[in-house]
């Protein structure tokens, strides 16, 4: 939302993002088949209206390209789009109308002064917004209904006879299309798609298949790393495949005397890479959608890769869809809050008060949403319909849940920290944050387990970790209570484990903040590492070290079900960031930020993470701690003490003996 | 939504006359510019859920077709579209997935048992509701988001030389496309169109023109009835005129001894049938918009003509839109109101309970939001960007306004109704109609005055028509009143007189309901008789007797902007049926009907008009008049005594001498 001097495409604030949403969520594919997105979603607006008043000094012309149908009108004379007007000099009234019933209207006004850059207004005809625009469509020659990717050519690796038919090995994960550069056969061929070999090379059940293809074939665009065509040998087929990226910088690097934990690294770097485009996806094969609660880890880790600001609210805005809510995200009551939540995150990483004014009507409505199933006591609870998901994990799901209500008590306080930024009267937000607070301590907290216990009405007082855990990592316990529930829930085995990556997440971050990190090493170490010797490129949707053989591939009862690049998988990069090298805003935007390295599993690393406007780099060698911040505002943690870090600064720590650690 | 043994295209209820009506909407064009619609425009649902069980007792087959991208899934498996799915014997759920970003998401299900017709639920992923469909849509072959016309060849009537290029004149409108069958010249052409000749003989000002024309052009769909070709002479060029149109059937006919009369009869059945399509058209020129105004005026001459039910349900669901409300209809108060209005009369009209039940609770939603805007004394005001329409005349509109309270008033009686036919509570609307009526006529009525004034708040007790007009034909008034309103307002000379058509078809319908159909039959052939003589071949959207020569074609401050073909030019189709025949439903669907002519203007006349399954013939021959009834239920009203009407049986009257009347 930015005011520069150039111009770009514009269109009602949130639709693009709405319709390339629609568009990603339309994507899916399985087995000859299309997979549209099961929930409600909603499209852009049809008809948009932009204006901008200018005053002119002296005469100027100016050009409207648009996507879609309609005209301009200058003063409230009409003109057709595409033709040069002239505006005489004085107070100048102009409005473009475009309609679109196809997909995005948009305009692009090309002008020595007037032009689309900042500073148009745009309306739906109910309500008149600052218009819409990205950095990516910058150009007239473009149209924002499209996705410009850049292609990367990618040979085979390998190429081998088997099973009657040639298996194609890229060495990589690739997310794009094929280019089928020889085909010395007389009749089409079959391309059998495979994230692994072993899905490649069995016909019938790989998830895409390309039947009949030919020289002239462009099929669409696919995740795999493997190509089986059967019936043919290798002098008779010759397939490049062309990946598909929006660029995005990789900000953050890494590199230690722990090779493994280098390779987990590079391998989240790459997974999260994959996974990142117009918008989070969950994974590139399977279900490429945009889910709120896959897309909340993705904020948190693109904040120590790419500390992307857009593809944030590419994704904050696709999920949040129009004004008007008939659905919960996904179909997920913890999936909209969660959405709530990650403003405020996103608020504290990038301080972008603009983004907030823009979207904090869209939380309000959804809190107005998420308050029409709350109780007397201020419990949210779950309506017909609404999936109260919280994780696969078994849970006692009777009346109300800890999980969710800890969850909105958290939303509570992003509404008061955004409302407060933007202005708003959030006096509603603290009642109901004290009255929620009140209630789930008194109905949720069990003294006697030392736990938040899942429901209350069912009189079973049962423990599982995911409130729990919420409760830390949102601050709403104590230290006391913090540090009884790492003895009663975290590190109590006969507490049910955590199977699922999501919230393993989730878990990793809590333990971590509990000062766990010496274990979450491990974990890394072991989980992670367990993929990397199953020759992983990229991590996993899921990963069960029991599982051996074909079975590893096999997910929601599909033999290939199992997507192999999956963002949650790259959520090391968050923990390492964030509580290894130890690096978060105390302050929106890191106007103020704090580094507290936790970097005893190292003998030796070399790493640097982005922040708001410059960067932070941690090296340790035997007993010396290196930190420099290109910026200024940090404080380093260390051994108890704080040092103010000034800008481009190294400063040098010596650890003591206890800090020096030890390498695995 | 009637059930048939016949396969058709399915949606979800209403997303096709949305679609449509949006494609309808954004069809508007002016010197070389589109006008999409200028207010908030919904468009159909992007995804949707098809559902259905069948029991089956043996195997059966079925093939999807869809438009759009998706998946079939029998009992919990997938299947692609396209292909042949084998059903076992036995319980089978059926889901059908289809999703589609560019247009209207729809199936067709073809088998022998398993079959798209009806019985199949359509869900948007939030509510479930009985499929939709359209008597239009039966084919496989076609796609719902394309509109199949009829079309006609239309040869040239004459062609003449003028302006050093060629005149054609078609001798009637025509709303269709060209076809150019010889082009003798070496330069493309430029083709000007026109409903008058002086427009399309005005090269600048003419409102289609197609430029670079060839022989192989095939310009848009435009209505005109003259052709300008600058520049060329006859023997170079021959252009015929393809007329398109969606057929509708006439099942009225009209003859008198008053040839006038049956001129006026038969250009309003022109005009009517040209604006009469997939939805009631405000004209075919310009706007070629869904008003709702203008919808309501067309629905009451359909039922004296076509009788067409599927117009008439098109086009309220497409004004409608989605279930959300986000601006009044075509940001017209009024225009919202006279929505709920026209459900009422479509029910008496046709006795359509299953319209009713999917409709009701759009009504029910349009009634909040009416509702949120009523003050304390029940009364509803315009808010910021509301348009107060009710008519362009001048009107004291301080505070709220009589004429809109008596919209209400019959908004909340058409709630009544409906809402007791389809078995809903309305207990809450006969509380608001009775504060209202009370208040209504507290505050409004002015017993000195006679009349109801337009504002009390202004204290200037202003009458206009308006108010006074809607409470005669809304029934709101007693005989003492009405007689009152006749006498002060309707003909009272002072009272500034209605100048526009729109309100002039409301006019004339309250004169002929207070007994003045001598005085409306003198209107008509003044009138409309006033544009016959002007050699209209339809009628205009307003007629000025005063004006001459090409100021005629002036409105709006564009020297062509008046349309000359205009649905509710029609109206004397409506107000002939209505009132000179006197055919009315007394109850639903016509189960019962009065048919009560005042026929005195006409010494001969035989007229057919149709009623729900059936029709009526009424013949009038010097002192005799005979009325025949296809359908039984009938009660005919003449000289104060009633006789009942048996089916299919001619009943001769003697008339009175007074009553054998004089033709003009």
């Amino acid at each position: 939302m930015e005011k520069t001097e150039n111009a770009r495409w514009i269109w009602y604030p949130g639709d693009f993002e709405i319709r390339q949403g629609l568009l990603q969520n339309f994507s899916r594919e399985e087995r000859s088949y299309d997979w549209p997105a099961y929930w409600n979603m909603d499209d852009c607006h049809k008809n948009v209206k932009f204006k901008r008043y200018y005053t002119l000094e002296k005469a100027t012309s100016f050009v409207v390209h648009a996507i879609g149908i309609g005209y301009v009108e200058v003063n409230g004379e009409k003109f057709p789009f595409g033709k040069k007007i002239l505006c005489e000099p004085g107070k100048n009234k102009i409005r473009v109308f475009v309609g679109n019933t196809a997909g995005l209207p948009a305009a692009y006004i090309e002008g020595e002064i007037i032009k689309s850059d900042g500073g148009w207004s745009a309306s739906n005809f109910v309500e008149e917004l600052p218009a819409g625009s990205s950095t990516l469509y910058t150009d007239k020659e473009q149209d924002p209904n499209n996705v410009y990717f850049n292609t990367e050519r990618v040979q085979a690796a390998t190429v081998s006879s088997i099973n009657g038919g040639v298996l194609i090995d890229y060495g990589r994960a690739v997310f794009g299309t094929l280019d089928i550069k020889k085909l010395a056969l007389d009749k089409p061929i079959t391309i059998c798609y495979g994230e692994s070999d072993a899905e490649a090379l069995d016909i019938d059940m790989c998830y895409y298949k390309e039947e009949n293809a030919d020289a002239n074939s462009t099929p669409r665009k696919r995740a795999f790393r493997y190509l089986f065509i059967p019936e043919t040998t290798p002098e008779q087929v010759e397939i490049e495949a062309i990946h598909e990226f929006i660029p995005l910088k990789n900000q953050a690097s890494f590199d230690s005397d722990n090779e493994l934990m280098n390779r987990i690294w590079n391998i989240s770097v790459e997974t999260f890479t994959l996974c990142s485009g117009m918008f989070f996806l969950d994974g590139i094969k399977r279900d490429r959608w945009i889910w709120s609660g896959d897309a909340y880890q993705s904020y948190f880790i693109n904040q120590y890769l790419f500390f992307d600001e857009d593809i944030n609210t590419r994704t904050m805005l696709a999920l949040r869809g129009q004004n008007e809510i008939k659905q919960h995200m996904n179909t997920i009551v913890d999936y909209s809050i969660l959405w709530v939540i990650a403003v405020e995150n996103y608020y504290m990483m990038t301080g972008n008060k603009e983004f907030l004014k823009q979207i904090y009507p869209k939380m309000k409505s959804m809190m107005d949403y998420l308050l029409a199933q709350t109780n007397e006591l201020g419990f949210i609870y779950g309506r017909e319909k609404d999936w109260i998901f919280i994780d696969w994990s078994e849970m006692d799901k009777e009346g109300t849940l800890a999980a969710e209500q800890i969850l909105l008590l958290k939303a509570y306080n992003a509404m008061i920290v955004c409302g407060s930024v933007v202005g708003e009267d959030t006096s509603e937000y603290s009642a109901k944050y004290k009255q929620l607070e009140r209630n789930l301590m008194t109905y949720f907290w069990d003294e006697e387990k030392g736990a938040f216990i899942d429901s209350y009405e069912s009189g079973k007082r049962h423990v599982t970790r995911h409130a729990n855990i919420f409760a830390v990592l949102f601050d709403f316990v104590d230290k006391l209570k913090a540090e009884k529930i790492l003895q009663n829930v975290l590190l109590n085995e006969e507490i049910t484990q955590i199977t699922t990556p999501y919230f393993k997440f989730f878990e990793q971050d809590a333990l971590c903040k509990l000062g766990q990190t010496d274990r979450v090493f491990n974990i890394i170490c072991d989980y992670w590492g367990g993929m990397v010797q199953q020759d992983a490129v990229t991590f996993w949707e899921e990963y069960i070290p029991d599982e051996k053989g074909n079975a590893v591939y096999e997910m929601y009862g599909d033999p290939f079900g199992k997507s192999l690049c999956h963002a949650w998988g790259a959520s090391p990069i968050y923990l390492l960031g964030r509580y290894f090298a130890g690096i978060r805003p105390t302050s929106p935007g890191y106007q103020t930020f704090s580094v507290e390295p936790k970097l005893e599993c190292f003998s030796a690393i070399d790493c640097t993470f982005p922040i708001k406007g410059g960067s932070i780099r941690i090296k340790k060698e035997a007993n010396t701690l290196v930190v420099c911040s290109t910026k200024e505002g940090g404080t380093m943690l260390l051994n108890g003490t704080d040092v103010v870090l000034k800008a481009n600064m190294e400063y040098a720590f010596d650890l003591p003996k206890e800090l020096v650690g030890n390498s695995y």
